[in-house]
């Protein structure tokens, strides 16, 4: 076998850097990388593995002998162009919300709903960062008690909101220890009316408003969680979800506060975190005698789903808490979609062309 | 009317300097202004009205001859100064943690619970901060639509700790822009055995862990806010309560994201926002359409709690969410404890002695 051609889509980006990375790390046998962009960032030279690429205009020829076309360069691009990567054989895993909510595209997360994978006609969806650890996080609860009910409050990081953000949080950051006014351009949205300052600061808005008072990224969390968790249907009432979402000046990292209710009567603190530590990009912190908990500090880099805190609600039964915390760059973003690729790989579902 | 005799226990913290704001604007007469501190800050000068006044060592006999004595220096300090103070005929208001659950003293916060102030027996408590600004913002709802139940997540501000914290998070945030390690010595809790960087991290702990994995700072918001609303049962059933609290990178004002069943099945987003607009001591900001919502970073030196974001919950009948924020440090400590002098005034409960 001779490896995967592979593209990435959106490589400038923060992401783009991550999928580099994952894609350099990846089990997958790779034959060939190439690096796409805007107009923009074309001639831009970045590494893979030690070896200087440079970034190419992204064109419907561009994907001409790809296999798999990892995408995260925004949803008028993935619109645009996944289709074409498709026609021409490749598989797409794309990173942005433009197909997320189409009933006939798989949206998967590997440790949840991999099967969903078979469905697949060319184009699989990488889910929201904020809802990928939540369901990597909630799926071992699901399979060992059963569930009912989730509440999230959310503590997102600002790497979320693409590179320029980031530089928003530096540069705001030192405008303020300087005791100058901090300048915002970019947060909460870029493309939204106002802009207000994330240093020192917790903003309530992620994505715009919807008509009913939920942002899109609450919907996101909500819909997308059930489509996961419940057979594809975005729309299910066997798991009811619901979410207030917040950025917070932390770059990389998105923690969140579950509130989950369980079916069975006889779950604990103790088969919870059990069912955590077993199950596959869990990694269970808790223990608060010794002050262990998930840390957004600490789990930058990894790609695993750090959870803590687990107790129960002391007035509702079948009902606990828990704390979790992952990069969302990585696995709520580039190393869910290398996963999904190499999860396709594993099911047969990505062949060399 | 001569005036009140003013002490304030703990003057040069940063509870401490807001106390001294907030008795420079007190609507109260105020005659003296005695400045205490442990024997460490003896000596030192600060401003009162533009008047240099020398912080002297709290001892038993610094309390003769006042009628008020406002104490946030630690629990141990008003446990062992706050009988003194009484003794000597002052009426003291205490923003520790000492007497809050001590049935037989009253832990008041004006907009909610003023009539418990009549139970008095020399000594007042002042809530936890994060218990203030949530119990000010639901107390509009529960007289229009009744309580039944409230689940909080957190964003604290680190000025809830102290000076000494928020020296920490400005070192903490230098290091970090120049590529440098963070360390950490104070939070999450100064007494604790380990210590975590705050800058650019949200750590899921604030004060101790109790055996049941709740944090002590979670036990406060349960009880304290079943004790205001429920007519001193810090054990009640009626309004079920559970928090998860969690310190950001803030340095004043604290966020909440709360979620809150409603009795009436009546109740309407637009009934809760009317109820909150004529609410005293609520500020709402609540106009999703063109961005406004409650914000950490405008709310610092405001005595008011604002309240936004509120919608339905999209699958639980007479189910909410809300987003509150307020200055901790004033209406959370300084400005509720002069607003709670105020109303014993008012109530006839304060005398020059």
């Amino acid at each position: 076998m001779s490896g995967y051609n592979v593209a990435i889509v959106g490589a400038t980006g923060a992401v783009g850097a991550r999928m580099i990375k994952m894609v350099e790390q990846t089990s997958l046998p790779v034959n060939s990388v190439k690096l796409l962009a805007s107009s923009r960032s074309a001639g831009k030279q970045l590494q893979f593995n030690g070896q200087a690429l440079t970034v190419e205009e992204t064109v419907p020829e561009s994907f001409e002998g790809i296999d798999l076309a990892l995408f995260s360069a925004g949803g008028s691009v993935s619109k645009k162009f996944a289709p074409e990567a498709v026609k021409r054989g490749a598989v797409v895993v794309d990173n942005t919300s433009a197909f997320r909510m189409d009933p006939k595209i798989p949206l998967v997360v590997p440790e949840v709903n991999p099967e969903a994978l078979k469905l697949h006609h060319g184009i699989v969806a990488n889910p929201n960062c904020s809802t990928i650890q939540m369901v990597v996080a909630l799926e071992p609860v699901r399979k060992a008690f059963g569930l009912k009910r989730v509440i999230v409050s959310t503590y997102q990081a600002v790497g979320g909101a693409g590179n320029r953000a980031l530089k928003e949080l530096h540069d705001e950051t030192e405008a303020y220890l300087k005791g100058e006014e901090m300048e915002a351009h970019i947060l909460p949205v870029a493309g939204d009316k106002k802009h207000y300052p994330i240093a020192f600061n917790a903003l309530p808005q992620i994505d715009v408003f919807e008509e009913d008072g939920y942002t899109h990224e609450e919907w996101k969390m909500i819909h997308e969680t059930k489509k996961i968790m419940c057979g594809g249907d975005m729309d299910s009432k066997d798991i009811k979800v619901t979410a207030t979402c917040v950025r917070i000046p932390v770059p990389v990292s998105h923690s969140e506060s579950v509130y989950f209710e369980v079916e069975d009567p006889k779950a604990t603190v103790k088969g919870i975190q059990d069912a955590l530590a077993a199950a596959p990009g869990v990694v269970l912190q808790d223990d608060p005698d010794n002050q262990i908990y998930p840390q957004a500090h600490n789990a930058e880099g990894s790609k695993d789903t750090f959870v803590g805190r687990v107790r129960p609600d002391q007035e509702t039964p079948q009902a606990f808490h828990m704390w979790n915390v992952s990069d969302n760059l990585l696995k709520g973003a580039a190393w869910n979609s290398v996963q999904i690729a190499e999860t396709m790989d594993k099911m047969g579902l990505l062949h060399v062309q």
